[in-house]
């Protein structure tokens, strides 16, 4: 294990983390918030600090494998949280630091579970840093810091490959650096977009760069108490439009400026749209006597399905006083998540597919014994240790959940809670249903509780496998 | 497609059927309960009418493919239950032929789910024909009667594969007809055993034969309208570890016999066993303070425990009632399941042992690229076509209990109703939480819904695929 590499990688970390503390800060000049802008500067100082601390000595050795980069990757996301959850405590706007943890871990892991109760009388440079945090989160830091680290050596894809979601990752372009500045001029760009197109419709620019990088990385934190509710119709469709965009592998958008409409457009793409189009339409046929007009159940349903599948978490409606059909599809929505290459969460529209499809391969092989079947996306085979991955994944998923499920329901709180706030934090969503509704928060949650549901947020962010490399006693073993 | 084959071999099974009514017969005969006689007399008729129609004219071509098999083992289930059904209308104890049918595959899955509101007022045939559905069903009815069927060809095996639970189907014996015959010895002495055993205790025959039936099975329907409540505590005991015994694989008993004990005592029976010991453990605890005793707590704990793991599905008390960690512990146990090759259901103890080592190995691959392992159980290499079948199944099992779920919200109850009314049918269990809970029954669910249920029943006993082939349009494809 190269620990001197790791050090000096998490020292560059929080160097950035400083840095990221400079928009908060610029913030709280902004709205003459001294209280806050003393809280960030003091945060800024200690990570400055502690950073310069580990990147003092260069390592001699720069090589790292995989274990290292999946190490890297999830201490990285630890210490993120742990460090931007300073600023809270400064602050005093929470009681004790796990709940200051647990809020800016859902923050970076893009969840947007809260432990508010209300958010209004929050400083606004909380609230921007809490936005910030989910922007940061979306595209994933490490590679990021990677591509712009003096460091060189070409092992960054270890850390790409832990970071990105998805089963697979693939370069856009031969290098990594390339391929991450691509895909961030993307992100940049879109975030640009959605924040002119929300301003057009009347938004203040504060709130509009919030909601902006809230939804580019379909987080789903709020800046107003009930959310999307009190916002116009026109706001809420433009964020329901963004929410799916930045639900979508970053790579079509990249394939689509080269006109390669075609591969654009793929498998996993066409399925996205379609589990959205279907679960709006049911969810729309089953509320809309609810409503005025069909319009109206329209816009709420297709708002909530989106905010739920791209596990951004936003909410117009109290989707939990849904009847139980409009709340089981949301539910299972939940699971499926975005496209991989996104910003959204969940289990990935790209796994749901080779696992559908080993499924359907099965039967086949079935009543055709002698014939061998590859599993194919888009007319590909898809690699074998792909699928095997994959199935591992879910077995993992399922493993995490239950244990999860069984820690925090010594709370002894109902089982609709317990199970939809394991899944809205592993799926990093936010709100789930009945006591974690969209109108209700994470607040009363034991202190043990809520580091379990830090750590689904974490691991369900990294792909569960870097979480659980870590706290494996194979990793720290010398061969 | 040999359709010919498929109707010969239906024809024998509703003759089969129509011996099976021999039984409640002799009950409505003892008990001169002369109505019932005569529905279970028309009953017999008509299946006996119907087969000798189908028997009349051998075929010429007897050889089958997997195909053949599959479609032979989901009709068969379900003609067993609709033939099986007619009893229950002709004396008038169901409002509605769906009522009966839902009755009557939940007898033959040994699923043990009852639309009855009380039993104590049933005509005491009827009881016996439910508790002799939950027997005949555990083993598998048609392995029995090809065993035994005057047809020849060596094509049992592609019976015994789709009939048989578990991920693999290994013949003790190089014959199929062997094996079958010693497995359904191990059976019938055990519920033999079972029978004396609780007639010592102090049980009428009616009961102690009853309850052995339904035990042995794994099943669940219960004579008293309190299932297992007023029994006394040496009876619960003596239910609690004869459920255990039917769940575990009926190849070890076998191997026991032969003093191979180390073979016999597996993999899949230590973990089997360290999963009941741990889930009594931590219920016993949890709900020790609302019992008079801790050995109050253990019996109920152990009961409960085992009869959800087994499938069995009978209750001492009302478990619904419980703390949420209890609650979450036995749903978890429902999924689990019993071993392969025993009468029990679910998703099978070995099938979660593959599926957690691939998870293993998936963490060791991943610190270890280059290194090359296998999964093995019982230090023999696992199948890789058995690993990806476990995986299939495994994607299988969630699409279906989505699907399920979402049709039976339709009916607008609650979701942990919903949850575990879908996960107590598929898994051949029985009761689950809420408006289904061990107090409750399935009575309130609309048709449309029970038909549902009634397919998870029969596609959960089957292990799934073969009804999924059954509707599959590349079964019936010609070549």
């Amino acid at each position: 294990m190269n620990y001197r590499m790791i050090k000096h990688t998490l020292g560059w970390l929080l160097i950035f983390e400083a840095a990221f503390f400079l928009l908060p800060m610029l913030t709280a000049v902004i709205y003459a918030e001294w209280d806050a802008l003393f809280a960030f500067l003091i945060s800024a100082l200690i990570c400055l600090g502690i950073g310069w601390l580990c990147v003092l000595k260069k390592p001699e050795k720069t090589t790292i494998y995989a274990r290292e980069g999946f190490v890297i990757v999830s201490l990285s996301w630890i210490l993120l949280s742990l460090f931007g959850a300073l600023p809270f405590m400064f602050c005093g706007t929470t009681a004790n630091f796990v709940d200051a943890l647990f809020e800016t871990a859902s923050g970076f892991t893009t969840t947007g579970s809260s432990i508010f109760r209300e958010v209004e009388s929050l400083p606004k440079a909380i609230l921007m840093w809490r936005s910030f945090t989910h922007w940061i989160g979306g595209m994933g830091v490490l590679v990021f810091i990677m591509a712009f680290l003096p460091l060189g050596g070409g092992q960054n894809m270890h850390i790409m490959r832990a970071e990105s979601p998805g089963p697979e990752v693939s370069k856009l372009v031969p290098k990594v650096k390339q391929t991450a500045l691509i895909l961030y001029s993307i992100y940049f760009a879109l975030t640009v977009i959605q924040t002119v197109t929300l301003l057009i419709s009347g938004m203040s620019f504060f709130e509009a760069i919030n909601t902006a990088f809230a939804t580019a990385g379909t987080g789903g934190f709020g800046i107003r108490n009930d959310s999307f509710a009190s916002f116009s119709a026109v706001q809420q469709i433009i964020v329901t439009i963004f929410m799916l965009v930045f639900s979508i592998n970053f790579n079509s958008y990249y394939l689509a400026l080269r006109l390669k409409f075609k591969d654009a457009f793929n498998a996993e793409v066409r399925a996205f749209l379609l589990i959205v189009t279907a679960a709006i339409a049911i969810v729309t046929i089953n509320i809309h006597q609810s409503y005025g007009s069909v319009g109206e159940a329209l816009r709420h349903a297709a708002f909530s399905v989106s905010s739920l599948i791209s596990t951004t978490g936003f909410a117009t409606e109290n989707f939990d006083l849904w009847p139980a059909l409009s709340k089981t599809v949301l539910v299972l929505v939940m699971f499926i998540g975005a496209c991989a290459g996104s910003t959204g969460g969940g289990m990935k529209v790209s796994r749901i597919l080779i696992i559908f499809k080993g499924f359907i391969r099965e039967i086949y092989t079935l009543i055709h014994p002698k014939q061998v079947k590859k599993i194919s996306i888009d007319k590909r085979p898809v690699d074998r240790e792909v699928v095997r991955s994959v199935n591992a994944y879910l077995a993992c998923y399922i493993l995490v959940f239950a244990i999860s499920l069984l820690l925090i329901t010594l709370d002894n709180r109902d089982l609709v809670t317990n199970f939809t706030a394991v899944a809205a934090t592993i799926n990093n969503i936010g709100p789930g249903l009945s006591e974690v509704g969209p109108a209700a928060n994470f607040a009363d949650f034991s202190i043990f509780s809520k580091l379990v549901l830090t750590f689904n947020m974490i691991a369900g962010r990294l792909e569960l496998f870097p979480m659980l490399i870590l706290f494996s006693p194979a990793t720290w073993k010398k061969k």
